[in-house]
């Protein structure tokens, strides 16, 4: 069980995330693309960072809306998507490129990864954009209860995926996350979220928030490096993975 | 004798230039790559129709001012220049390479290119980055009465060289073109700009605006297709050079 | 009846719309104020022509879009549809105030204008922030089968209401415009235009694109000068609505 | 003596300064109004904050570089800087009226400050635009030994000049700050900040970084709320002025 996490979501003049503190804890960056946050000296020095620590380099890819954080949906039609994303992973596939690494995946960001799961022609936009890279790189999406559709279409495009879960959000029966607008839709107990941790990476199944058993197929957890506390949750999860499943 | 040409300068709703009319008479496309123009969709369809028409196809970064088009000066570190101009080789490269293009060469755009012929420490922050290339790209600049230092830069860098000359602007002694801000800058009459064109690819003096003559050394003209007047030019040019060097 | 166009739409070294040449012909100008087109010098430009041609000026405020010219839908909050409203306006009304120039109307732009006119919530933001100029500035909004419910709205924030319907589009049975993207939307002949325009100005019903009688209430039509083509049609109409309802 | 601060620097996600912090010890905010810094949301909440603590609203105009912060010199014409000052005065002066506020002064922020200072066509494009708002707001500009063309320009325009001189900067003997690249040009030491805030406000001469005498005309003083320093650092000012002045 892998852990990725947002980096590199600062602009400018503008400081986003403990980045330098969540880095030596994560398997997997993904790496803000100047598009919803960055810029291309910020990526510079995120690549070097992810680099010293032997962290996989993802591109984070997003709608172009840095006030909006990426995170504002946006209509955007196939081709611009397609684009979108060739041009962004390649801005951070050269910054990488020039300190000898590489990118293994993407990872779309916010309102992008939200469209990507629910309306196919976006989904496939992406996954024609990334059949385009010549490492073919694999496509990180959400695990949900049932991911024949997303396993079909990843094959159809010859793109491998990567499944990630969430460690501290609550899911609902089709293994979709609870919107943050809902009461408890984030964990904030740390026993709670190890809990959900472990059955995760065990091959358990997890509660729903209508105390249902749910069975999650994940490669990677998606953890956060925003603030003090989501850090120690992270060196906490770690260790936790570590221990236990040793 | 090559010509080259800024292509791709259209943004989102607005059109510019007349890429279709004047591709098929250049050589090398000068793509802009989202900083002083253009955007993913249009970069896109630049770089397929400079490959329909067999147009080598060169990077053209720019300081990120879209509202001044590139064209003001702005003060950025080495650094950031460094970054910028990975940033955007990358996002062109990638969409280039998604159609099966590679690119070949960068000309940088406006006060970037100004700049980079009048501080050191920008054309070196240039040439860094590209030498980061796997394609070790060459760099297109300005041709002067003095190539010297230039020419040292870039092969301390082992970047190839690819110097340019103006088809239709007016030249002081040192070589360097007159700013439009001055009359004469401009060369409007076909005879003249195309006595210039063919001096310079036959390696003959051209006249200064002080009448002195000059010899520049050239690898391309750099022409325009901004309006029905400069494509004209273009085809005449293009002809002339077919013709009268055959 | 008046006529209303789009004006202002230039973008640094992009040029859009043949401004000089309709303005003449108009009554009102809806301005853009730089979220998905203009910046502050066309900004002061565009007021200038207006003026001299004795045309009301409008604010035509956008979703901060430029890349996509606020033609996305983009999902903002409340909060955020007012004080972009409000920046937009201010922004305007100063640099045309430094002319002598003052704001009767605010037409919102693109896809916030549709939002506007099928979410109560977007309305209401910008009726809120239009009740908190000081010259309480009319909402030019489109005229619809049944404008029962918008004139509530306005009328509750003491706004008034300016309602415009389309010159060239084809309506459906409820009174709103066929989406571009069907055959037929969009009228081209010259006769078919000026009796839809003059049927409205009459107040007789226009035919829908199912063949029913439709009643528009309308104080303006939206017109456009963004081609010689709709600029001729501009003067077609405006000769007609002189001559004929003289 | 007053305090001035700039404020309200954040941007869509990314937070900056410590507003609310800073804002009790203050007597005016210079407002960012979303070129540098800010957007409108942000403007709406720091106008209201400001409100809350009776500070007087100033305008805090810059270049349109978002990602170099507006400390990018940047070349603009005096039509371009005209319009954009009046554009960004626009905004935040109806965000402000909105809620009851009245804007009383611009400064310039940034890179357009600097060059206000050097370059009288920037002046005297910034004076024109002032003279233009309804309450020909106030300039605030930075004070140094010889304000005698600074003065006489103001004058011109009939526009009230408001001299700002720095608690926390080291001088030269023509009265202007030392560059930050600069050691020693930054005091840190509560004592010296003090010593210097006290010589000013009492008409005393401060020490030049030479050892030499200056004295400096200021109508308030610039201080920062970026960090908890900064901000203890303005408590201890504005304790320090009630005092010792009292």
């Amino acid at each position: 069980m892998l852990l990725n996490c947002d980096i590199g979501e600062s602009y400018g003049a503008w400081t986003m995330g403990l980045d330098d503190q969540v880095m030596p804890f994560i398997d997997q960056a993904n790496i803000a693309c100047g598009f919803h946050a960055s810029d291309p000296l910020v990526m510079h020095n995120t690549v070097r960072l992810a680099l010293q620590h032997k962290v996989a380099l993802g591109a984070h890819p997003a709608y172009p809306d840095l006030q909006g954080f990426g995170r504002r949906p946006m209509v955007c039609s196939p081709e611009e998507i397609h684009a979108m994303v060739l041009y962004q992973v390649g801005a951070l596939s050269q910054i990488a490129a020039a300190q000898g690494g590489r990118l293994s995946y993407v990872k779309p960001h916010g309102a992008l990864y939200n469209d990507m799961m629910r309306n196919e022609a976006v989904l496939r936009a992406i996954l024609g954009a990334l059949s385009q890279t010549a490492d073919k790189l694999a496509l990180m999406a959400m695990t949900t209860a049932n991911n024949q559709s997303l396993k079909a279409l990843c094959a159809e495009y010859e793109i491998e995926l990567l499944l990630e879960a969430f460690a501290d959000r609550a899911y609902d029966e089709e293994g979709y996350i609870i919107s943050r607008s809902h009461p408890g839709a984030v964990h904030n107990d740390a026993d709670v979220i190890l809990q959900q941790v472990m059955a995760i990476a065990r091959g358990d199944a997890i509660q729903t928030v209508t105390g249902k058993p749910l069975y999650l197929e994940a490669d990677t957890l998606c953890v956060h490096g925003d603030n003090p506390e989501s850090v120690a949750a992270v060196r906490f999860i770690r260790q936790a993975l570590t221990e236990k499943l040793a």
